[in-house]
């Protein structure tokens, strides 16, 4: 990377290693900085949907937010410079959240309304996701990814088992509790059949009937136990995801007196020249 | 199973290719467009159970209603024909189902009245289950199976203490907060504690008391932490199965040059000619 | 066992037949009776407190429990002849739970009073807890029993956490939500914490400043997330106390060839004459 | 250890013992002293603030307030007097919650005013925290932090992802919901996200239109799913803390006929010498 780099222009690789680079103090400088800007913003949108505090606020809250975007604007710009091929950015998801959270404030000027206003500034949210970025580069959050990854078509079959329970006892409990009683139409029943499946249970519609508070003592029992179903998947995918990941490092060990590699996972000695492999702290450090 | 179809005639043998082979373009088609079916009628159902939908578009959903009742009844009967023995497809859970689901539809010209009409078209949305016989292919399901079914009897031991408990924590809070508070009776206090244990807590029934609020901590708090029981069985199953169904994969395995078979679930090359072994890919992708 | 029963009675070792063992035809007809008798026991128990059920039928449901209670009082004082030594049965937990689920029946005629004589029903209850003696005979049970025996000294470090952190969230609440807000006392705050870190929720109290409601989101996100560490501690555990009954199990094992024992878990085939060992299905059957 | 404090006065060492000491008897009755007047002091706070008991006992109440204050700081100085450096226990976290369970107590002298005074409180509860202090003992508690430790980077990405999604969905509802509607801020809609996505769900805030009621459900079923994720980082940790404990105590066990150490987890038998190790009985006790 360092030799294809050599070539551009001085300056743009420095503004690289500020705005990509996390391991120098002055990228690490740059992110935190980026961190309190789109925290800074996010509250401000927050703060601004308060009615006393727009009331007394209002336009003190309205200027932050157009400096906000303004610097993320900018930023925009210069990730566009720095990167090495603009376009690759631009089409990268994280590109794409950058545009989509400035955007909005642009398109104000142009489409008046209110309420529109209110749906657009949702997307600014999504820039939360960018310090998530972060999480690239911990090996923690590709563990997480791939386990999840691997459990997905076990997941599938499981959700669609909830799907359908949700769906039948919701209709069922419209059989019995429909009206006079809260139950008035399937789909609501079925909202119902959700928040007590989830183990939610707001409140707002609760059965009445002996039979029905019958139905909804096995619908909670139901949900209460089959919450092990998902958890036992994610368990197993991720003790695999770790182990194949632990395996892969220790496979990249090279015995230090006669070179050997590919050693077992738990390999404490080379088993050629039996010196004594580098200890399994290092992962043991990082699970 | 190929040479015993080719006796048949080969339109029936089309037929069960569109309507029971999955692999097929014809076959992916054909259970796409009855998937799209399925949920279009559930759909219909639930719409017509809501009021102001009713009022408006009624006549509209019942036709759809009786169009949908009218091709499900000819794939039932095309079901028939294209099976290989019509009484083994009949007598099968999504024989069952597919009657139950249209049966409903013909039996209201009969036997009139709203109530029990109502009752019968919850039985329609049992034909959702079908949508899960996709899932029949995947392994993954039968991983899910065969660890529910290998940690039934666990599971079965641990209900039963659940039961007791909510029944025992019941009948003691009826004693503590009876009538003249909420916990009328003892059914109604068992129906209190199973909404407490599974941690749903509606609030439609709450104590009052000091010593009703003790006793209720205790039920969250054992509900809180059995939850870990059930969760811990099938983690523990599912890891078996997983494995189980791994060993018998990796058996499977036949040494490309010395043609050994029977290799170790851990084993990266033949035993006996040092060959290296098919990698475990195939089986880590599908986990 | 048998030759020490021959010395007595034939008709005593018919009756402890009949009684104690669950494997003879006559045995499981006696257990499956008396499971009836005591469902219908605590059902009758459980509908005289629905005041419209006791108006209609109490004195039919009174008729039945002096039934029942004949019956039980009958069965005790035979398990008490058919037991080896009388004294070993009456001190043992069922013998103790089976006096206590009679003798309430017999002291209403002695000490008046419809408030107590509701408190000693529930005792009746915990008769149910003799259908759990079939699960003895399981080895899940105790497999089950192991592990949380195990977990024992984990579970208790976590509950003392839980338990601290309830009762400093619930008084930082009342600091910050008493008086004049429904957070009344301290008691009560913790109970509110209780319910809201068991992901319980009646909502009978809730938060409603903003302080209030950041330390409530606080409460719930350390509920949801610390659920995970005693599933996790219940999963470990369960999966070690399974692995040491299958090493157990495997232990015993004997090649039938030249009768070596002591065969590792994962052995296939015996360490001395090579001879196959029977497979592991027998073990994986029951996990 | 022992040498060192040879050195000390003798009756230093005996307080030593006495108070840091759980193993002799006399330390073990100071701590139980000790818990119940922690207990005690808490139950005093705790009913102080319930308005009816405080009306009918305040004045002693305040009184076993102030002689459990007088006891606490006797025991706190003679916890400076008995360390081997009072400056090493005064800034130990034991040794700052010490000082702060007292501080508050005196602080009234010369800071007046009733709502201040509960504030401080607060931190007297923090002194049961020293009841865990045991837990420092027990082999459970360092796997059980080990553990989270090791899980901690795992958890730190999942909470973001938990936190952003509550952000991204609370805004989402307050479109979907805001005013009129009981969505009356975008804090109070993530508020209302918190409460859902952990399954609390008081119910004091519910959707009401179809579309949030649909969102809503989304919520609930992502929340009632990423359970699993926390759950399996935890459980895959534990596991792993748990084998490098027994690894460890495996490996200091020592052939008792050749003297060889370092032996693998599961053997039985020295390599060596064949001798028979001791069993893994102990580490299967405390696991």
């Amino acid at each position: 990377m360092t030799s294809e780099q050599q070539e551009q222009a001085a300056w743009r690789v420095t503004l690289a290693n500020i705005i990509y680079n996390t391991d120098t103090p002055a990228g690490r400088s740059f992110d935190l900085l980026l961190i309190v800007a789109i925290v800074l913003s996010v509250l401000v949108v927050m703060l601004e949907s308060v009615v006393g505090i727009r009331a007394a606020y209002g336009p003190l809250l309205r200027r932050i937010e157009w400096i906000l975007t303004g610097l993320f604007t900018l930023e925009y710009i210069l990730r566009l410079i720095a990167a090495r091929r603009a376009s690759h950015y631009a089409r990268s998801f994280f590109g794409v959240v950058d545009l989509l959270s400035i955007a909005p404030a642009y398109l104000i000027l142009f489409v008046p309304g209110a309420q529109a206003l209110l749906i657009v500034r949702v997307l600014r949210l999504l820039r939360l996701f960018r310090i998530l970025k972060l999480a690239r580069y911990l090996s923690e959050a590709s563990v997480l990814t791939q386990a999840l990854q691997a459990s997905l078509p076990k997941i599938t079959v499981f959700l669609a088992v909830v799907v359908t329970s949700v769906i039948v006892i919701g209709t069922l409990m419209y059989v019995v509790e429909g009206p006079p009683y809260g139950f008035t139409s399937i789909p609501t029943s079925i909202y119902w059949a959700i928040v007590t499946v989830t183990t939610v249970g707001y409140g707002d519609i609760a059965p009445k009937t002996p039979l029905g508070k019958g139905l909804a003592s096995l619908a909670m029992i139901l949900g209460y136990a089959i919450i092990a179903v998902p958890t036992g998947i994610v368990t197993v995918g991720l003790s695999q995801a770790q182990a194949r990941q632990r395996e892969r490092e220790r496979e990249d060990w090279v015995c230090g007196r006669c070179g050997l590699s590919g050693h077992a996972t738990d390999a404490r000695y080379c088993r050629r020249c039996s010196e004594v492999l580098p200890s399994g702290k290092k992962d043991a450090e990082r699970p």
